[in-house]
């Protein structure tokens, strides 16, 4: 099977290298071209394209995974649209926002090229390890197509509704992740202020109904221990909310959570940049109410109950 | 050990339960009669009180269990401060705010009564089996003294500060189970307008970044079902929400989606009356956006992976 | 001058009123015929046309005055884009939003037809006195050739930059309106709870530095009055704060306040309907309050300095 | 009539003034007493007063305009409770909370002192013409003894209810005129950003239904001007922001807009210090869109309309 796999990005990369081998030949291309020699240094099986353009010329399937939807139709408009075989299935597995996966597929359509989105769930160990959920948008033949290259880097393989769903339910998931990281945020800081420590919190919080999965994996590894390892960009989950944000809209939902939650991660990353990870937000907070949370304590009694963890990618 | 316990609700009495025997001699009262009688019946080592005064009379322990801190001072107020016997503990589980906590507090102290706030978290289910997590604001020495008494339906038992702690504490927790309950409906509703089923979105969502415990238990079993058992008035969670709001601002500490949360909870307390459930706050999220989540399908694909269970109770 | 006038609503009847005589030589078209045969009954120097196609023949301007972009953009797409002249130019007063304002002006462009954006506020009022403010969107050259037309029904004519910069500015005006409307409204609904009465309330704030054209005209005229005139559809106030919302983030600004009343008033259309006056969303801080802002009152010191007004449209 | 003045800031030494001269005997206190000295040197009619103990003794009436109500409960708690005369009426016109304000009633009537509480509007310029308008909450009988003071300094004097109703309009007042400020300046910025200059758009919206007092006077004066005079610190309306939105939540009015803007108006404070002037929150708007609302423009057609203006206070 002839895959085309543009964009190797931090997941992009390891989901490529499950096609780098038999039954697949994968051909690869990168913005950056430094990324995709990279690739193909460790994985001999694969070659580098000079272009998008070559990289999907007799491609039966042809993958993205870039930082967004624009980026996706940049390529589809600049390259693509008359470069990808007639008869081939593009699966786009960035996390896009659906009203333009529809329209890109529209567009591909009138070429005879079929389309799903397909973006991911599982961060960078999930992408190794070959255990990412697929969240998949798009004619149910056409997922039955795309399963097989699917299988390669996914466990978990859920067909969500027509085109554009899998975008809309991975833009949902990722803002309620924003609303619970800000909110366990407001709440640990007026704990803290309250005089209660948010090791403490947590700990009765992640047995009680206020968990969620900031609360038991962000915090107490990543916050707690002033680690903030910069594994998911402050800037793309701005994008994904604000995506969630638009579908509430369009959909005549009043959601003022959601909405709410939109303008303070808009704010968030305007005040701290583009490099930013999104478990930073959580400073936004501590400078707004003046209090650190958790972070060394005067006396002995450091924070307990929380653990080293070398999965810290796998919630994302 | 001489105990009265007031307060025979849904939680109290399976609490009171535990201390109904040897070496505990239990004193119950309850403001409806009826429910304290019952109780007696099926615990006999238990006495009913006329009076919540004679009901502390000998006590080495008062436990209260009651709606809200209002009751407690009403209580203490009117019958219990020339009641209680010097050198008492006076035990509040109810779920409480931390100024009418410490208030309280002062004037026991000058009757030489001491005092721990002591919420706790784990519903009808963890106070019949014992496994009660017990969040315990006050003196470390005051809570030594009440650990016996707190042991017996209490598993994990957890000093989080000086008095009013345990109540910040249980506060914030019930602010972020409120927080979640609504932005996963908003979400969920967006998606099922979308053309996302709800069991599908849950079964991504579960193990992916935005799960939480309202998404792995309230959506599947009470609201996809369409059971909304009655396990947690909605307007005591409203309670509970208001007081983590007014914390954040006594606090000082910015806190835009608690404070938001706490308006909707009011909303929807205002609209859906005192006996509607904490869960049913999802409803008034379905009417605003015109569908429902999950409940029958006109096909026969019935939403899958929402096992029937029996501990509801859990995790409130 | 020939002129075609196409939406004979509350407000565009009387704008193509002042265009029924010479130096203009009218035609109208309206999607509901009988308006536009009421119209040329009173207005003999018009002419009714059969189709808006026919409408458009031969004219040098085209009006559009719908209740949104969606039917210009049907109307273009239907009918007009082939009937209308190269060289005639299209002023579009509907309060639109400036993306599909752009989008339209693109596709006229390649038939050579110019576009403003030229939305107007003033009411009924300001249409029948030929008094509107207009608030032009568009290229400088084509605003003065529009001049003399719109100086027939507008008093101000601004020019407030490229297209679209006209439907943005209403849309802001708009969303502001709308923000006063609802904060109003709670903090009047505060004061009646705590005893303090609405008319007193706002005899001091409209000399205060909380007044707005909402606590000086709405609430004194329609809301205390309990009069709730229908002047101005809540469908149509809760359309113009989407747009000015949407562009909020289309532009990237958090805009915490404005978001939120998008959803307050997208959840207010759902709850009250089509048919509703936009001030009636006071009724529903109202409904949540449990309170009647202003009303009868049980003694005879009814409210004072509330004078009947004829003028009501005038600010909208 | 013997009149004690207690607190001579940028408020209260005009309104002070107007009392130092027969029929009225002022004797002034001031915390930082170089303040208290400065006023009667100017005004030679009045004493000063080493303490105010010594302020009240022999006092009619009882004047305090100070920060909060926190300052006035820490005088009548520290030296003016013993003091004050019995017979004496106490006139607060801080700008307090209702509740403290209905508790310092009860404990001056246990010493047969009565108490209106009696906050203020219109600013510097006001207090110096003597055209405040005062809000009077109170007993009707105590209102007419404080009259004929209240008119040395007040034009528009206003029975508002019953204790506390003069503090809770007061703060509404204040909430609304924040959430002006805001939601302004934020429409100001989309617009901006949009291409929409901030001059044209407010010469628009002051002739629209979206307008305020912050748009007609606040923007034009100070922002457009980029002048920022500090004429009413921001630390004191996050103060009446808050009080307005506790009295939300104590009267159960679900308020979410009055809560969102004291939240963030409590961020703004926390970021712009204590000496920021109120309009500077538009500062906060500003940072966030990456805009100038107004400001130097890079050609020669400079904002018009805007007309300088010495009343600036007037509004306040």
């Amino acid at each position: 099977m002839n895959v085309a796999f543009l964009g190797l990005g931090a997941i992009g990369a390891p989901m490529a290298g499950h096609l780098a081998a038999p039954p697949f030949a994968l051909t690869v291309w990168n913005r950056t071209r430094e990324r995709a020699l990279r690739f193909v240094e460790t994985h001999r099986g694969a070659r580098v394209a000079d272009t998008a353009a070559e990289a999907v010329r007799g491609a039966e399937f042809v993958i993205t995974c870039v930082p967004s939807s624009r980026e996706v139709e940049a390529l589809v408009d600049g390259e693509l649209l008359d470069a990808i075989p007639a008869g081939a299935l593009f699966i786009d597995c960035t996390s896009g926002d659906p009203a333009t996966s529809r329209h890109l597929a529209e567009r591909l359509a009138e070429r005879g090229i079929g389309f799903v989105d397909a973006p991911v769930s599982g961060g960078v160990i999930g992408a190794e390890k070959g255990t990412l959920t697929v969240m998949v948008g798009g004619d149910a033949a056409l997922l039955d197509r795309a399963r097989p290259v699917l299988a390669a880097f996914g466990e978990k393989i859920v067909h969500c509704g027509a085109i554009g769903a899998g975008d809309a339910l991975k833009a949902v998931n990722n803002a309620l992740l924003a609303v619970h990281l800000w909110s366990t945020a407001e709440g640990l800081a007026v704990l803290e202020r309250a005089g209660v420590r948010a090791d403490i919190a947590l700990d009765v919080i992640n047995t009680s109904s206020g968990r969620s999965n900031a609360s038991m994996n962000l915090f107490p590894e990543r916050v707690l221990t002033r680690a903030f390892p910069r594994t998911f960009r402050l800037a793309l989950l701005d994008k994904d909310v604000g995506i969630g944000a638009d579908l509430a809209r369009q959909q005549k939902v009043p959601a003022p959570i959601l909405q709410l939650t939109a303008e303070l991660f808009r704010m968030a990353h305007a005040t701290l940049g583009e490099e930013a990870d999104h478990v930073e937000a959580a400073r936004i907070v501590e400078q707004w109410a003046a209090v650190t949370i958790g972070g060394p304590r005067p006396s002995a009694d450091a924070p307990t109950g929380v653990s080293p963890n070398n999965e810290l990618e796998q919630e994302l």
